[in-house]
């Protein structure tokens, strides 16, 4: 048993350390090279009869991971220990059919569209959970547009706002990041296939031909040419994985601050912990951030391996091959996680005007700023208010009461004005038409 | 003094130095300010008068950034002492007016649109290079579709190819990178308009309308919401800077290795060397590998930063600025370096065959293997040709006249398969095929 | 006026963007060249009168920055340009000293012994500040050895705790750190001469000699070698400077959090907004944050840039020196900013005494979980106290007061133990142990 | 069958990745349990017959992998299910002893506790390698002591310089690295035990009595206190493994451009090609240098997981785990790359000759520099000596006999100069005394 789990348990899902599995990549390999065969044998370039033997002996089952893995790092390539241990496998059962395993076929082909392979099928793990997230922050949204809370700036208090205005942003910056993110999958779930060097000569004529043939076996689209050493498709998922993570560890934080006790704004359903029997832990939550702090340096990893030497690169494309994978896999448990979160979530809009209110309404400071600073001069407006707000937390009273109490703005103000100085509903501003229009987009 | 471009001489170009400078920045920041006082007054929210003064007051003659920069760490805002700076401007002009300034507006709307308004001049510079460049690399492969080289894989002759194939790879990674870069302008491009809390509470009723009229008087198209921490869009375009940059630094780090002397395949017109008159370095190349190194570093501190607490973060928005001015300039520098180096470059043919030939042929082993392996048995035919290649390396003859002392491979060979073994220009397969597409994508 | 100070007034300080500065950084190059002239003077290579000629001209004044930087590019070297602009002066005094500018030397020699004198400089003011910060944390830790507060485990209320322990942990971070950093400016402040290619030939016999002479002259340990192309020394100066402002990140973040209104328990001087009269922002642990945010992709660049070709780089070098002079003023930030915060800061006693209050003492429920589980089995009593905290929670009344009425626990616990339930004080552990040999480290 | 040894078959070695393998992060974890039962026996705090019991329990064999990894996810901590397994084991054997299961522990006591147990043995293996690496590399340095070879800057030809000097320079910048990174090893390999929240409060006056005695049993160091948030140890190994990993990426850049067929100064005994029979790569390198792009994104994810809130983070913690294990990996792949590749390095001394020769002599530009400068003046040396190493590029004939034809020359030089002008020996200046030096150190 050589498997890391455990160690990459709140790294991934099941669902996507099975894609990355050895027996998925020993698939997604042998399919490679079973749709090549087959291609080839209807091009004529290489018997009927070897296409079949290859395509009866490419079944993950008795490999020996272990051994390939060590021989990988023989020739610095995993392709050359699976293609030996593959013609092995179809010279047992048909010697004539071994000569053409891999024919004229290089590793880069085998492992970049492999790869392409497990891509497709993350993808459309990816747009299954986007589409429920959507959906629940959506929903969520909508169920609080008239919820108040507090907006808070540098983490301090700062005006009131909707909590579905809060969450139409969470929501937007999710379906942004999706959008730009789901057109790169496309591009790069893509067949390589070059040959030697990216000129497919040893297929003399027919280099093209088969090219096609086997996109349409694997079911892959064809780029215009190999892009051996041309990364900037592989960079650019990457990086808007890292993009969408990112956009979900921002929800992730929020919840986890809103959770705070202190806080008690919302909850996730949460888990507790080994030792404390009272603790709720904001689970999913955790693994979003989690996953966020980890996607930045796997980008960085990503575009730095883009510097390539000509035809194939000594090292930098061999670098990539396992970031790719985690960082889909980060994608993926950032996901599941943000989703894990809002399927659970309690919100507690009681607790979200209780914590307004522990500010004696001194967040109301700019809108009274609004209404004197011109008459009053901004140095003294700013003074005055300052001074009111310290008044007011120190005192524990409402800062309408000690503006109301003060001449300069009791002069300035009308008495509705002063009176209705810290309704909340009077300075949301645009946030119902903003959480609209991000809903909309 | 206290100006760094000594330091960066080498990490942006003159422009790009000038556009991300205290006196660019400085208009751009005023630029909003008086924008905002113009629009409002358009809308009857302040007085024509005090927008007039604004607008005098709003020029960057005069302001001390020494001291700006010292008292931005005191509120960790450089928007705080630049709106007291020219609020101090204004009130010496017109007292009534002073207290409009920046009316209901917060820091970071001043910072991100000023962002937004650098960004748009340095698209334009891109634009220029990007198209420059194109125009270069098409030419350059267009000249040579049919000047054969070597291919090379792990820094190890391959097989023959062309350069001007290779060129249009060079091209084709950069045009696509360049195609998603350019609408990540666009997207990142945008009016920063929030308000303390996104909201523009202070603004009642015609919040949305003066964003509008903002957008107009900067000519910058307004997002369907403020976007203070929803960072995706600016996240989107250092990523997309660092994958434009990663395709640059491959161009670059090809040439420098066929630059070697002893490779000598191509030449930038290059510099010379403090120390030693005989030295020609490479000198766009270095740039644009310099650029291509730092960039990941910045683009991974983008995106650890979209994780942004609610209305504004502590912290995460604050250290972006600086890494967004840095990657701009890093990715201008990359261009402007590859771009001097393809201006300037020689290309020597005859170096390229000669040092084909210098192989004495042994990159034909892949074209005999699939001539000779099924009938050879794979096995015998790559321990066949090894031998053959390692015989041809020692004694430095034609591996064709190796392979023709050996009876296995004259039995299956015809004479001519045998005499044309190694013309290059059989061996091309698809490379112009290939070529053609890339520069028509 | 090409500046960038407003650009980075978030991520420098005064002191260090002055030490960075053009004119900082032309006196250290200028430095260079007119101690090798001293030195090689000394040795009798050149004329005094030269070495006295080159002196008179390595003033700063004059220099025209903007051209050298521009003309930087066309070498991919600073260096000379500025040798070269050196030699006109100097000419213009002494027309046969011009020859002895840079005699024998390399750009490389100048640039980073150049970056070696400026970073001797920066040692001072990290220790100056780091000497600050030690002191104010041990104060604060003592001061508030017995200060119970809420330990927070995954932003939940875990267990009671002191603030006196929490600082020590503060203190302990950075001064584990700071003891890797500061022998990491040891290692790296050294003279860098070994001229074109390392073995110093130009000087014949003479090389090591001159190399001791020159390294006298300025003050600068010189190495076994010199070190061209291993940049370990720089890296792991730069890493630490990470290690040393991750250290600072955490306390900054700790503050920020404790800072939040809701929380309460510590607040900063801090500073106002430019929209709410009523803030008051962390914004010291703002901008150390934003540092903690910045240098991870500083240290990655600098770690990327270690793979450098043969005896001197094509790219990764000249990708570093402003990342190192960004690595430093980044860590002087956090450094500042964490000082200005702790210098500032308030703390709340009662504040963090009602937080734990808020809880109800179900945080206790580990500690009884330590005297029934034995007994209860560990289901049972784990059921029951998560029972028991969420009936505490629900309806607002004291855990003790809820066991008190579970007759599982009345049998289990004397009534002495119920009744010091939730007594901070007894339930501290080693918290002034562990806070005292944190100190003392 | 869930691993996936395929996708990492690069990226580590097979003894690293047995090390990391669900099977040893069983035992390490079930390690700390069962001496943390054993210890607490012995202090009296559980009964010894509860720690038997928990000792016959906690073997690997049966433990469902799959399951826990997924229940992980649930509470965001692996502790919580191998507790609960482990738990569930305990009570099978012995109902009573069930309670006292990691009792008065947490997670991230097991977790922290069972990576430094890792650690331990990773670092084993690291000293074994290094002192192997170390060995090879001064005796191929004083093997070559004498092998000239050209010295290269900015991947053109410079100045001649040794074989071996270059060695000692790989070898003192690896034994730099290594000289830090060994302690730092015996920093991160500590003891974890802090409790709930880093107090040990829930064994009373027995917490740090206890946890000697566990250090003892698991033969781990204890820190000054818990390290529960402060995370500068970890991020420091990891630092020092990204700057080891740097330094062989040199050695790995290096051999590869040396290794091209054009330079062809040194090879691996490297490995085939899937597709060219003729094909030498080098693939230890390779590793080598996919290892060192990697690094420097996994040491960033260290730096930025270092900003950790409160008692426990809640994300960037769990962000670790896997990071670590993958830097020990990655760098233990670079070590053991670069070995093979040094292992199996022939040098062709006579090559390295032959390239110096082919440069004409006109790296001898800067010995005649110096010879002729003072005499000429600076810009007629500069001139005359670049004309004169372009005419010898150009017509292929040696420098020194250019230059013997011109009378400026023969004039300023002894015949005896003019003849020895490009004797190799006479210009290596210190190469031998710094490659003693840097083997000293």
């Amino acid at each position: 048993m050589n498997s890391s789990r455990l160690l990459t348990s709140l790294a991934t899902t099941n669902e996507l350390a099975e894609l990355f599995s050895d027996q998925c990549i020993l698939v997604a390999f042998l399919q490679f090279e079973s749709a090549l065969a087959r291609a080839q044998a209807k091009l004529g370039m290489i018997p009927q009869s070897a296409a079949d033997a290859i395509g009866r002996a490419a079944v993950p089952e008795g490999f020996d991971v272990q051994a390939l893995a060590r021989d990988a790092r023989i020739s610095a390539s995993i392709a050359i220990p699976l293609v030996k241990a593959l013609t092995a496998r179809v010279a047992a059962g048909d010697q004539s059919a071994a000569s053409f395993v891999h024919w004229g076929s290089t590793s880069q082909d085998a492992v970049d569209t492999a790869m392409s392979l497990l891509l497709s099928r993350a993808k459309a793990i990816f747009e299954r959970d986007d589409a429920h997230l959507s959906k629940s922050l959506r929903a969520l949204s909508d169920r609080h547009a008239g919820t108040i809370m507090l907006a808070r700036t540098i983490l301090q208090p700062a005006l009131p706002t909707t909590f579905g205005y809060k969450v139409a942003g969470w929501y937007a910056g999710v379906k942004r990041s999706w959008r730009r993110l789901a057109p790169s999958f496309g591009e790069a779930v893509t067949l390589q296939f070059g040959g030697a060097a990216g000129t497919l000569a040893a297929y003399g004529q027919q280099g093209t031909a088969l090219a096609t043939a086997l996109g349409k076996e694997l079911n892959l689209p064809v780029a215009s040419a190999p892009w051996h050493t041309q990364r900037d498709r592989v960079a650019a998922l990457v990086a808007h994985c890292g993009i969408y993570t990112g956009a979900h560890g921002k929800i992730a934080r929020d919840i986890t601050l809103l959770m705070q006790q202190e806080v008690s704004e919302v909850a996730e359903a949460g888990s507790g912990s080994s030792a404390m029997p009272n603790k709720r832990n904001p689970a999913g939550c955790v693994l979003a951030i989690a996953a966020a702090t980890r996607m930045p340096g796997l980008v960085a990893t990503c575009l730095s391996a883009m510097v390539q030497e000509h035809e194939r690169a000594a090292g930098a494309w061999q670098a990539e091959w396992p970031v790719v994978a985690d960082a889909l896999q980060t994608t993926g448990s950032a996901l599941a996680g943000v989703i894990t979160a809002l399927d659970g979530l309690t919100v507690y809009p009681e607790r979200m005007r209780a914590n307004i209110e522990a500010t004696q309404g001194v967040i109301f400071a700019e809108k009274v700023r609004m209404l004197v600073q011109a008459k009053l001069g901004r140095q003294a407006a700013e003074r005055l208010l300052a001074e009111a707000a310290r008044e007011a937390r120190e005192t524990a009273r409402p800062f309408r009461q000690i503006l109301g109490a003060r001449p300069e703005i009791v002069r300035l103000l009308t008495a509705e004005q002063l009176d209705n100085l810290d309704r909340l509903e009077d300075y949301l501003g645009a946030a119902e038409e903003f959480r609209k229009k991000l809903l909309e987009d």
